[in-house]
């Protein structure tokens, strides 16, 4: 008997959704998951199709067992292309093997694949060789969603340099990889994840950090974390957590989770010396991230861009250095007296996180925590360095996300953009918010969500989820879901300027219903339909459960009963 | 004995806080009042002086007795001009005769001021002379706070076509007020409140509306509605009451209101027409507006330019009117087939509020309530006719706003700007949101609070909040606060992108806090001080009060410990 019970988490649909399966042109054996909003009756009106992250658990028809996993999806495209093999003697094993408090996962003996030979198994890789993947395909399915049912003829938005094509095309994808402009992190060891792409031309994605403790909590309860943060609509969700048994942890959440999953290694390294920083070293390093490669982390944060150079800088701010890993390196670098081992090793990075296709999010190790640190000089000095990473990664054929921004006032946003794309080309950017304001703990959702909406607009490709407790301790299933429904309406907010051309479609459904007085469509349409709900209950007189008229001004009041 | 046994309100100092008075240079008896927060002697830091729009309730030293109202700090600055006199039978009284649930008010025998003989007393008429009244030199004062202690040298911010000066003095409140750029809201039958200036070059300003119900609560409850959103930051309140006896229940309001009131004139006479909008006249709305002018209310929401040449150009929209005057000007119109009365009689009404400097607000009757009705045809054709208004108020020597925005996508809110300052002159605006996407109701004042800070910074002088509710029903007293405390945050983030010298301040302070550990310094200078060490404390450990880490990442990952 085991002392977990329960291996239950969330699962079923949302209010009044369903799961639908999106048919691939030439690939019959190839289904896109996405979600249909179905709407009353009375509203004459066909479901409206939304993008999906949520993976098999809101689908009542697929069978959830955490302890067998996601089915493995992608297996078979990765048998196609034949270009890897198993590991004869993971790294992985012993990292498993270990015992401590957290049960091990059945599927533990599954094969451990890298790279064959001199193949290169990158997306990149392909894309550059003019080949389209079965993961190109599927994403351009996804990504295309919605734009059948046509483009707000009034509103082409303001799309920034690169017009945004009516349908995303298989080629459309194949040339943003190619083009560095786009990253689809997808590991080898993770076929269980839904493919998925990050880029300026594609929908603006949210990330949510998940902070996992092995003590105190069953593996259900951790592994309910990432499907929690996915049901509200996380494109992808990074494992940030420290301590034993985190290994064992990641393989029940790896396993299950049908999104992209991003770690820093760097937090398990320093477990691993039980916190003395100063006996980090390469070998320790690498040995992690060549498990966790082979555990199947699609992406990895690497602070190489924290030099022993730029730490003068860091001297003249205010709040000094807030990334937990570019502290970490700081104090390395002043200790040994010496460079940042992931910059000098940063080829051999390159050369391990290529046999797997990891993609490389080169950290911002001095990201300002406040705005008097905000665009200031160690900032855009680690950002050329990132720059001078990425090209270094793209000879390498690896793919390359570039991580920005913390606390930045509305005013110095876009400079971040424009450097950012100066500095790294067009590779994608990853934004921590930017918070517009220090002031507000408690409230760090929206004041990060404001800089979301804005450099998303601008052209950031993929937001990070700030919860209200930002600053203030760790969130709780609530405030994970406050901080994602923020970001949704962050990066939609970003999608409609940018004028993807399916955007605007949920906006005009509901308004629709708006118009209709169709309550029941308006809560189903809302991205968070259960505090819509909860919140018109809230105000209507006892016994009452509808209404035709807003329930803000009274139906002598009603703009809309008067307008008619 | 009374029905209401209860005249408490809410009272006492925000944490850490405590009230100080500025002198004013030259005017001895007049004192200022503002809210310092004192930080902990771990410091080494001088209390943080910040804005204060909560009145006397927030001060120990003051009694505060609801049945007594609020002392009448402009009295003597009325009686030093000598350009009002008593008005031998109000119109008011018989509005607060009438019987009904509302108890009256115990100064019901108050005298009630218009201007004397053809003196003109508004403050505009006073700017165009040349003349700088006390109210100018308050807030100079007022406005100022903070500025001494020295601009971020390193930021100027972004601050638009008008540089902000390093000190506010009376001769700069005087023009920007003569220019029409400003409006210093102040009626003089309102001596109760506390001088507030809303104009582009100073500090952004927010509205938080009230509606209160005659049936169901005290009058203490009512009044204290509006002290709570004075409490956690409202430059003014705009009571939206309907129904019965709401005349009785203002008077409670207005002589216990800190802060410019504003109201709705239009909504009192649907009420006192039995809600029969075909029944409307202008005799009955003057009389109403003459009535309120009396109360003391110091701007109108008037909907003028609503007229019946715009209407099939709503006809085009999703959502058609959306604005409840808007609505009930519009069916006036089409039900008596001739122009909309409050545009032909606009003369009229502005020597009325020149009588009492009563400042009109500009309804936008026709504000799209949805992102498919944005920036069109019906929307800018009344901003046109509100910037001719603009005009003819300025000729009558009235204060004028102007209100704008409602659901407005991030791309397109800086056209509302530009044509609001062509069509409008330098009129300040005041904008509702404008709300980013239509999609996530019980989050408006998140989507709205993005538009909020980004119409700010491009110039907008006072935002109107939104709640949680917005569209789902009557906020309560937290959605209030949540509504609030999100528009102090996208003001505040407009205030540091314009480069207002002071903003910062109170960043940098939380952010010295934040470095040092001192969680009651940060719980302190946050805007909701109460949620933040709510936060903070949810995720202790039991039995744990304080902590020398950021609590999110437990001390061997805490970025700050390490960098030391």
């Amino acid at each position: 008997m085991t002392a977990y019970p329960s291996f239950c988490v969330t699962t079923g649909p949302l209010p009044a959704s369903r799961k639908v399966f999106l048919d691939v042109p030439g690939r019959p054996e190839m289904r896109v998951a996405a979600r249909e909003i179905v709407l009353s009756p009375a509203s004459g009106e066909a479901p409206l199709r939304v993008y999906d992250t949520s993976g098999p658990y809101t689908d009542p028809a697929a069978t959830v067992d955490i302890r067998q996993g996601l089915p493995a999806l992608r297996a078979p495209w990765r048998a196609e292309r034949d270009d890897s093999e198993p590991v004869a003697t993971p790294v992985l094993a012993a990292a498993l093997a270990e015992g401590g408090a957290v049960p091990a996962f059945a599927r533990l003996e599954r094969p451990v694949y890298r790279a064959r030979g001199g193949r290169v198994v990158t997306q990149l890789a392909y894309a550059r060789a003019g080949i389209i993947t079965p993961e190109m395909e599927y994403v351009a399915v996804r990504e295309s969603q919605g734009r059948t049912a046509g483009r707000p003829v009034d509103d082409r938005g303001q799309p920034g340099p690169y017009p945004l094509p009516d349908v995303v095309s298989p080629e459309f994808v194949r040339a943003e990889i190619a083009a560095g402009r786009a990253v689809l992190p997808a590991n080898i060891n993770h076929p269980e994840a839904e493919p998925m792409i990050i880029g300026r031309n594609f929908r603006v994605k949210i990330n949510a950090n998940l902070g996992t403790s092995a003590l105190g909590s069953s593996v259900a309860a951790e592994v309910d974390k990432m499907v929690w943060a996915t049901r509200w609509g996380a494109d992808t969700v990074m494992d940030l957590s420290t301590g034993a048994d985190i290994a064992r942890l990641r393989e029940w959440i790896v396993r299950n989770c049908p999104v992209p999953l991003g770690t820093v290694p760097l937090y398990q390294a320093v477990s691993a010396v039980g916190g003395v920083i100063e006996d980090l070293s390469w070998p320790l390093y690498r040995d992690i991230l060549i498990a966790q490669c082979e555990q199947g982390v699609d992406y990895f944060t690497i602070h190489a861009g924290v030099r022993a150079d730029h730490l003068p800088l860091v001297e003249r701010r205010l709040m000094g250095i807030v990334s937990r890993g570019g502290a970490i390196m700081a104090r390395w670098c002043r200790a040994h007296g010496t460079e940042n081992f992931l910059y000098t090793h940063f080829e051999e990075i390159c050369a391990i996180l290529r046999a797997y296709d990891a993609t490389v999010s080169l950290g911002d190790g001095l990201r300002p925590g406040c705005l008097a640190d905000a665009n200031d000089a160690a900032q855009f000095a680690e950002l050329e360095t990132l720059g001078a990473l990425a090209r270094l990664a793209g000879t390498h054929d690896v793919q390359v996300l570039i991580e920005g921004p913390g606390h930045v006032p509305l005013h110095k946003i876009q400079e971040n953009m424009v450097r950012q794309e100066q500095a790294c080309g067009q590779a994608p950017f990853y934004t921590l918010g930017p918070l517009v304001t220090d002031a507000a703990p408690g409230y760090d959702h929206l004041t990060s969500a404001m800089g979301a909406a804005l450099i998303g607009w601008q052209g950031t490709a993929m937001l990070c989820v700030v919860t209200p407790k930002e600053h203030l301790g760790l969130p709780n299933r609530d405030d994970v879901k406050t901080g994602v429904i923020a970001y949704k309406i962050a990066a939609h907010a970003a999608d409609l300027a940018k004028g993807h051309p399916e955007a605007r479609l949920r906006d005009d459904a509901l308004s629709r219903a708006r118009v209709g007085f169709r309550w029941c469509d308006q809560f189903a349409l809302a991205f968070d339909p259960e505090t819509a709900e909860r919140l018109h209950a809230e105000s209507l007189p006892p016994g009452r459960t509808a209404s035709d008229h807003c329930s803000m001004c009274g139906p002598a009041f009603c703009s809309m009963r008067v307008s008619r």
